[in-house]
Formats: C-alpha cells, structure tokens, sequence
C-alpha cells in the first residue's frame, strides 16, 4: 500500500468524550468515527485491524472444525418469544417494527435463530456433532455506551453455537473451543488469561472468560501463580481465613456505640481488630406458597473487612431470587436501622447464613439489633444457634488458592472472550431435538462460545500503548512494517531503493505501506508511532551513500543501522516469515 | 474440505413459496435459509459463494484506488434529515427507535453517512479525489419481499462513493468505477451487459446499469448488435419511424365506432393497419402559480402499436411531476370518456405532445372525442396545431440504433449493479464543501456505486442452471472441483488414491471438497449437481486398475477417462491455474 492512496488522519488531540487511553489513541490514530452514541464508523486503518483479528479466528475456527454461515441482523420476534427472551431482556435488546407492524430484534446473540437452523437441518444423531459460528455486526442498546469500541451499540462479534447428542459431546465441543480460543488468542500476541466463570443456573465449571490483561481492565481475576487456578471474581471460591473455631471466652455484653453503624468505626470505638467484627446484610425473599405471597427473612453474615460476592449469595439454596431489604423490612424483622442488625435477638425469625470464615470465628463482635448499640463476645451454638455456612466474599490478594497450591494473586483484566456450556437451556425450550440410535427424541447439548471482535481492538491498546501511541501486536498491526523514506520526491537515490525495498518486501507477503505522502520526518514519524505499525525502516540519503537503513521496531529506544542488502532479510527475521 | 466435516443439506422439492428458477434451487441446494419474509440465514454453501464474490470486488475496487471502510448499520435520523431523504424516502427506510427515544434508520445506502465522514475528514483540494466503499449488510423494508435473495429486506450490498474537485474529476472516478465494473463481472464469469441508464435531475449519460443477462430477467436492455449502443428501457431513444410527413390526402372525417375504444379494435373495425391509429393519454399537472393552486391538461399521442416511456415523459419541459388524468378530469377537459379521447376539437385548452413519430404520420385516426366516434384524415397543420415533440414510446427490436449504426436488439437481464453521478445533490445539502487552491469553498463533486453481492448469487443461477440444478462460474461456486471417490471406506485403493490427489489438489491452490460421506453413487451425483460445483473427478477401483480417474464438467454431457497421474495438471488446465 502506498500512503497517498490511502487515508490517514491523524489527531494532536482526541475528542473531550473519550476517557480511556483505548479510545483516546484510536479517535486520534483516525481508526474510528464517531457516528452515534455507542456506534462508530471503522475507518480504513481500524478496518484493516479488525480484518486480521477476523481472519484470525475464522482460520482457528474452520480448523477446530467449526461451520461457519451468516446469521441476519433482524430476526423476528417469535423465536425471541419461545425462548423468552422477548420479555426477559430488558431496553438492551433493540426491538422494532416492519412496515406491516411485525416486531423483530436486531440481534445481540443468535442463540434463538441457530437453534431454529439446526431444529429444522438435524434429526439424527447422525448429523451430530455440530458447530456453528458467524462473524456478524451486533446491536445491544446500552444504556451508557462509552469507551469506545469497548463498549459500544453496535459491534462485530464471533459467535459460535456447538449441538451434541450428551453432556459428554458439549464438554468435548466446549473443550475444542477452549482451546481453538486460546490459539486465537496466542496468534493475536495478547497477554491474556481464561479463568472460570460462573454460568449460573447450569452450575459446574462449564463456563469461562478470556480476558485480555491490563492494569486498566474493568474486571478483577482471581489466579494463583504456582498452579492452574484461575476464575474470575464471581467465581473465585474462597476458603475459610479461619481453620477452626477457638473456645468462647468472653461473656456476652451490650456495649453503647451511639452513631456508629460501621464495622471500621465499630472496631476504631471499642479498639479491636476489624477482624473481630461482623458484618450483617438484611436480605428478603418473596416465595409463592400455595398461592399466598410469603416473605422470608435472611441475614448474611461477614467479616468486617470482607466485600459480599452477590454472585455466591444466589447458589445459596433459596436465595437464588433475592434482594436486600428495604429500610421499613429491617425495621419489621430486626426491630431496628440498618447498621445495627445482628444475628442475636431479632424480631421475627430470620434464616442466618454465615460466610465460611464468620463461621469459625469466636468472641465476635455484631450489632445488637438495638438503634446505637453493638453486641461484643458473641459465640456460635451459645449465644446463637449454629448457621448456615456458606462461602458468600470476594477474595482478597494473599488468600489461599483453593486448590491448595499457594496463595492467590489478583490482575485487572477486559473481557473478549466467553465459552458456555448452555446444557438444554435453549435446545428444551424450542424443541431442538434430535433421534438417538433407538429413535427416541432427545434435546440436544448445547454450547455457545462469544468474541467480541471489535473490543480486541481496544483491549489490544489498553494493553499495548506509550506516550506516543499505539503499539499493535505484528500479527493484528494494521500495516506490519512502514518504509519512510526521506525525500521520496526530491532524491533519486532514495526513491529508487524505497521502491526496490517495496517490491521485494511486498513479493516476500510482508504487509507494508510506504508512506510516499511527502511529509517532513518528524510528522512522518509521529503519525506512524500514533497508529502503531510495529516496524520501520527509515531510507535516508546519508545511510545509503553508506549502504545503509535504518531499522526501528516500535519499542525499541534506537534504530539500528542494517545494510540496505540485508534488509529484507533482517525484517523476515523479526516478522518470523 | 472434506464433506463430513461440512454441513450439506439439499432438498428433493423446493418449497411452495419459491417462484422463481434461482429462488427454487438455492432452497433446494441448501444454500439460504428463510428466517422471515425477505431474511435468509446464508448457510455455509451459499456463504462460500458470496465470500467469493466479495473477495472479487475487494480485490477490483482497491485496485482501482477505492478505500475500504465500514459504516454503521443503525444510523442516527439527523443526516437523513440533511439531506430530507427521511420524509423522502417512504416506509421502505426501516426506521426505529433506540431506548431514549432518538430515531435511527437501517441503512439501505450510506450517502449521508459518507458524506458527513468526508465534510469532516476533508478540507483541502490536495486531499481530493477520494473514493471509500464497504461491503456491509443492508436493509430495505420492501412492500413485497420476494424471489429469494433478488428482493430481499436484508440483503449485502458493496457501496461505493467518490469524491472530487469538479465534474472532469467526478467523470474521471466514473469512469474508473465502470472499468473496475466490466473487470469484476468479467471475473465472476458471467455475460453481462452495462447499460446506459437514466439517472433523474443530472441527465447527461451520467448513470449506467451493469445488468446479469438471464431470458428470466425482470428488465428489458435494448442494445445494438453493430456499435455500443446499449441503453435500459427507461434511457433508449426511439428514432421517428417516419422520415418525413406525408401530404394530407383525406379529409377529416368523423367515423362512428362504438364501443371501440382500442387501438387495435378501431383499426379491425375500420380495416386499416393500427400503424394509422393513434393512442390519447391524457395527463394531469397540478401547479403553484403565485399561491393558486392551477390544473393544466396534457394529452400525449403515441401511434397505436407503442407503448409510452412514462420515464420520458417526465424529461418533457412541464411535464416533472405528471399524474394520469382522472375520469372526472377527463370528461371535464375533453367532453368525452376514456378511449375516444384526441387531440382535435377538445372542451377545454389542451397541451399536445406527439411522439416523434405521431409527429410525422398523415391521414391519422384518433379519438373525436366524443363517445363511440373517431376521426380519421386528421393532419398535424390542417385539422390541428403542430403539437411539441418528444421522444415517448418504449423502442421495439427493430428500430433504428439512435447512433445510427444498425437496428435495436433487445435481451432480458437482472440488474446487480449501478454506477451514478450524483453531481452535489447530497454535497450541496450537507455542505460537504472543500478549499480549492485559491482558498474557496466548494462542493464536492459526488458518484456513487453499487453491486449488489447477494444478489448476484440469484442472478448467477438465473443465467446458469439446467434441469439438474445449479451450474456455477468457477469464480464463484462454493468449490471449484468435487472429489467423489466411489467406496472411500470400503476400497483402501480408492482412499489412497483420493488422499492423494486431495492433497496434491489443495496444495496447488485448487478449492476442492471431498465427498467422504458414504452416500451411494447416485445420491452423491445428485447433490453435486444441485449445488453446481463446476468440476467433478470420480475415483473407483475399476477405472484405477486402468490407472484411470474420470472427470466431468458440470456442463459436459459424459465423462473422460484421464490417467490419474495427470489429473492434477488436466484440473489446473481447466482452472487456468
């Protein structure tokens, strides 16, 4: 490619909108074009990004025998309804009328319309195992779209859907996809990382994200570096601090802590360790018995210096539709306000769950149930009839890994990729079935595996950037290498060997552009460190009357001098061609 | 590619929907799949296809100095109020709604878009001209959606706009884009034939339509067998049929015709040739003079064996907006009902237009304008005023080419491109301007593009198929070259054979598939032909222990024996690899 047949436009400032570094360095780099709230035209530089990320994960795809077809954008609302969707998702899911009326979704996922596909196309087990995926634009309606492709309306997502015959089959397609991702994600030249996810009702390990580290990611993993562990917050399982209870020493005694609601302030006024208090969140769950509405009263308990996982609260049994109470609730079940709740001496019965480490703990320290007044000494099976144990934190840096192999370490991450095992969610739901060897109809084990194409662009920078720009990864790069030649008008010499160079590299599949647009070297310079080619070979008149280019890789603090016959062969070397 | 690990699901019937040749088989071959009216699912035979075909447009477009971007789907209503094409434009514009409220459309071309990309991107001369295209799913909500992908509501569009100075530079784009157009349907392998079109309020010969030739097309070309003549219905003119008027020989005589309001029923009542008789149509225009709302009636007169051009029509000077008159309109204007209508002797002020060829005729017969009379002897000069001129008629296979070169031909074809200059109608709305060298604002002048990818599928097939289903160009099938190896599990020869050549085959850059399903020899046949893969070699014992394999064009009407050793060469001949 040559410059001045191409368009570059470059920014000094990116626009007041843009908060993160991503999405600064792309509106500057003229990657991407702001159209609407969310929804951004890719420019051809961004283009030609997204096309090797695609082209990527296609080839990884087809090559662990995936199928790939084109699902449409607008997809009738009737499949939407079957599964019910249509009414469970919320204003996220773009819904619209035809010109006759009829309501459609542009789709955020297919689940619904490849089900349909393979409900109609299968029916025997013979057919079986199936995966198919496309590569198709997606809509979701966020309520606050920002960041950039990070978290725009419109975007371009791989989304893949296997069918097997038994659980044994979706594990086998889900682990084929784990691993084709984790090829996709290598040849990208990402640092990244796959933890276990929770996937809520099918419970197991059957599902987990990818994620691309980076000190700036939304998402806090859980992982331990002696050992396999990984999961991501939500399912990071976290083990008792405390190994067994101690003997109850210290009587049970009301002490005065006026307007101190707080754990922090509560330790600070009776001058112990926060590790000595606990926590109590008020909960309600609204039950149909028989057809009477029945509110149940619960009250988590927690270390003081321990944050709820809301994630785990629902695999309690019986809190898997939860809320936290209201204010006029506390006042009914407790007898008082919030901050002063406790497991001891409640009003109305209340189901007491403790987190695994409030379980052994002894002489503990918890509201009173009593405006302005805590209860210090308090001890299990004494003062207050054994709870329900439950693991329901966060964990924290320094925790043991639940493996039992070494303490846990946490790193930011932004999510691109997700597998799932669906199980028959979908498939039961649309009578998706197929007839095993003896005739008989049985759903069909789904899976389904997601990545976001267009947010790699931005996890790729927020992992992958300097004060002067973009650093893509080769393989992702929109151009690999630029040839700048100093002069290109003015010197036959240069322009003589930038075009030999050109010809050579082009004919050896390097993917350069030369940037023939006649600019001085340090806006020539400045424009190519924005974008982020990983490669630069600078052709200068004084290098050549002694042979020489100069080479810069895009993190390197200096250029080297390489003999201009040397060239092609020294950037093969770096591209691994 | 081997057939177990791909998804092939053909059909013995098409379904009852499918009206047409292209639509039955791509049912049929399992190439779509219908979602909803007008939205296919494009299953993975079918998206070989039309990846093929993109990859052909990609390829001629860049080489032609286009720049590849990509635009939103969902696109903010405030453009297309720019340029007014949102009240313009009828429900055919899928319009909705996001969350807040805000009103988008679903793209079903991208003007305004590109044109706010480039009034904010470009500013100076020296960055013009300039040319973006995208390959990218369109929308167009048609009142009637039918024949497949030929009138689908969802449906891929490549859609290319160019930028320029001024007109020289806009017909110089022009120019480029039609040659990259004859180069990528020369690559698709299909006849077609562009077609001087007419393109609305810039006239000129600034608008041409790249047509698929197929005697199922819905359009009728007109072209000139001798010279380059080739125009769409709509653009070609017809010639006056006669050189010169007659002298007057007969009197005007009024005739008594009753119940004979035809053409053709008054030259059978009349004995006379309907090459004497002429057709009255009659015309209303409604017009603002100075406030006043004022009706002015228009009668045109075609000689009574042509058809009127209602296209031409509105190029005649006043006539832009014309409506047909109505009954009452009618009986007010002329005395008389429909079908005794002319131009002599009318109630109130008439404007008269003559085709051209009315123009020269003599001794004509028309309406008298009066119920069950016509006159005949009517002569322009003697019985009424010279009328205006105008070319109004449809040509028929036979006139003269208007360059004078021979005589018209006329073929069905299906349109799939359009290349358009479009001057600044949108530049100017949404001042798209630039600074030319002296520091002055202008618009810039605009053409646009477009092919419309899928299209071209059904088009493809319409030109190509015989009673055993599709036969598709090389460029374009799903794969070149299918492998049928007659007993792949059964025969250790025929696997090691069709391994061979597999291999040797996909080596040399030939797209093949193998059809390692099991089916019976007849089965496997069927479906190969269905789905119009162009070549087929066949590897059985028998013709092995010959040392031979059998290849058959999917035109070819029997099968050659070629030694297997020189399949590979023999392929590649065919393939012109």
């Amino acid at each position: 490619m040559r410059a001045s047949r191409f368009f570059i436009s470059t920014l000094k400032e990116a626009p007041s909108d843009a908060e993160i570094v991503s999405h600064k360095l792309m509106m500057r780099a003229g990657m991407i074009k702001r159209l609407g709230s969310g929804i951004y035209t890719y420019m051809p530089l961004g283009l030609r990004v997204i096309r090797k990320v695609e082209g990527i994960i296609r080839e990884e795809m087809n090559k662990a025998g995936a199928i790939e077809l084109l699902m449409p954008l607008v997809q009738p609302a009737e499949l939407w309804q079957e599964t019910g969707r249509w009414d469970k998702m919320g204003p996220e899911l773009l819904r619209l009328k035809d010109r006759h009326g009829r309501d459609f979704a542009l789709q955020p996922t297919s689940e619904e319309v490849v089900t349909d596909v393979v409900r109609t196309e299968v029916k025997s087990y013979r057919q079986l195992p199936l995966n198919f995926y496309h590569i198709q634009t997606k809509f979701r309606d966020e309520r606050r779209p920002r960041f950039g492709l990070m978290r725009g309306r419109e975007f371009t997502m791989k989304d893949a859907y296997s069918f097997d015959r038994d659980v044994e089959g979706m594990q086998k397609s889900y682990e084929t996809m784990f691993n084709a991702y984790v090829s996709i994600f290598n040849r990208f030249g990402l640092k990244f990382r796959a933890v276990a996810a929770d996937n809520g009702a099918i419970g197991g390990t059957g599902s987990h994200e990818f994620h691309v580290i980076a000190s700036t990611g939304e998402d806090a993993l859980v992982y331990c570096p002696n050992s396999d562990f990984a999961a991501n917050m939500e399912a990071a399982e976290a083990l008792p601090l405390i190994a067994q209870r101690g003997a109850a020493t210290q009587p049970l005694t009301k002490v005065s802590t006026p307007k101190t609601t707080k754990c922090e302030d509560v330790a600070k006024l009776l001058g112990i360790g926060l590790d000595q208090t606990v926590k109590s969140i008020a909960l309600t769950v609204e039950k149909d018995v028989d057809g009477r509405q029945v509110r149940e009263n619960w009250l988590l308990l927690l270390r003081g210096d321990h944050e709820l996982n809301e994630v785990k609260v629902t695999k309690v049994p019986g809190l898997k539709d939860f809320r936290f109470a209201s204010e006029a609730e506390i006042q009914e079940a407790y007898g008082t306000v919030p901050g002063y709740l406790g497991p001891i001496g409640t009003k109305q019965p209340v189901n007491i769950v403790a987190d695994r480490t409030v379980a052994n703990m002894a002489d503990f320290v918890c509201g009173a149930n009593e405006a302005d007044y805590h209860l210090t000494g308090a001890n299990w099976g004494r003062d207050v009839a054994e709870p329900v144990v439950a693991d329901l934190r966060n964990v924290v840096e320094g925790d043991a890994s639940p493996d039992g192999k070494g303490t846990l370490a946490i790193e930011r991450g932004i999510e691109v990729g997700h597998v799932f095992q669906l199980g028959t969610a979908y498939s039961a739901a649309m009578n998706c079935v197929y007839l095993d060897e003896k005739g008989q109809p049985a759903p069909m084990q789904m899976g389904c595996y997601g990545i976001g194409v267009t947010r790699i662009l931005g996890a790729a920078i927020e992992q992958n950037f300097d004060d002067k720009g973009i650093i893509w990864p080769d393989a992702i790069a929109p151009f690999e290498l630029v040839l700048c030649p100093m002069g290109y008008d003015r010197s036959d010499l240069v322009k003589l060997e930038t075009d030999r160079l050109y010809a050579e590299l082009q004919a050896a599949g390097v993917d350069v552009i030369v940037d023939d647009r006649g600019l001085r070297p340090g806006a020539m310079f400045a424009d190519w460190e924005l974008v982020g080619v990983p490669h630069r070979v600078v052709i200068g008149e004084r290098g050549l009357k002694e042979g020489n280019l100069e080479y810069q890789g895009r993190r390197d603090a200096e250029a080297t001098a390489v003999p201009a016959a040397d060239m092609l062969g020294f950037i093969k070397g770096k591209l691994g061609k």
